[in-house]
């Protein structure tokens, strides 16, 4: 629970790069998300290459949080494994929640990039990707070296009791 | 991470009742992911009511893991804040895997039901909720008394390294 409440975007990294065995914990975390059917319908490209970050870069407004991460994973969603969109749709967002919280677990920052789906044909051909792996999100992780803060709404804004309109 | 690898689909509840502390810990899990704007899309119903958990149970063919449990919690997106469907249905994802992995937490059993999806109509009437809140799930919570077992495809079938096609 302090995991998940204490975890936030973070888009600014130091220069330090990612340990291989957090990267494995990270993807670990990824794997094991539930999912319908238990149909997994995840791919996931890490990418270490500073090249590669800089084209990828190149997808986004946010260029300039990729280009100071050193670490991307590119999350898609596998066209020959699904079942279903929407709940498809949502085990890759339960994988992707495992990954961010997993990269907290283990001190480092990340930040869940959605803006760069606008190009991800473009990231595909990057990453040599092929047209069954549509990009769900890109995943920036890095040493965090800013502390950033965030709110959500009260329960009693979101959260009913037995029935609609019945505040929690 | 232990919590993440740790936790299955557990579809068998004792009779023992959720205490609210333990509620209110999921659903604040709930509350805390994140979400493209922050924005927030989802809306939960808690259901504790013996009645209203038997009439949900007559919505899905798996109405006896409904039956066995002690708390629903209904997960839905709320049309009124979307701001791409995509990225708001992952993050429904995202919030419903907080919440299963805080279930979890506090020792409780818990499963994420997509059948019942179905007959999304029926649950809406049940529990007053408007059409602006789609059902995207319902999570069945309580004590379990079965241990279940799972099991994931291994990375090198799921993750690449640098580009597609050279297996992590």
């Amino acid at each position: 629970m302090d995991t998940i409440r204490s975890r936030r975007s973070i888009r600014k990294f130091g220069d330090a790069s990612v340990e291989d065995e957090k990267i494995d914990i990270i993807l670990d975390a990824g794997r094991w998300a539930p999912s319908g059917m238990n149909n997994q319908p995840w791919q996931f490209i890490v990418v270490k290459d500073g090249e590669t970050i800089e084209e990828v870069a190149g997808c986004t407004t946010y260029g300039d949080i990729v280009r100071s991460a050193n670490l991307l994973i590119a999350v898609f969603l596998d066209r020959d494994r699904m079942y279903d969109g929407t709940k498809d749709t949502m085990a890759i967002g339960a994988c992707i929640q495992n990954m961010l919280l997993a990269a907290h677990s283990v001190e480092l920052g990340a930040v869940w990039l959605g803006e760069i789906l606008n190009r991800r044909e473009k990231v595909n051909q990057i990453l040599n990707a092929p047209d069954s792996l549509k990009l769900m999100a890109v995943i920036a992780i890095g040493y965090p070296v800013e502390r950033a803060t965030s709110t959500r709404k009260a329960l009693s804004e979101i959260a009913h009791l037995e029935q609609y309109g019945h505040p929690y």
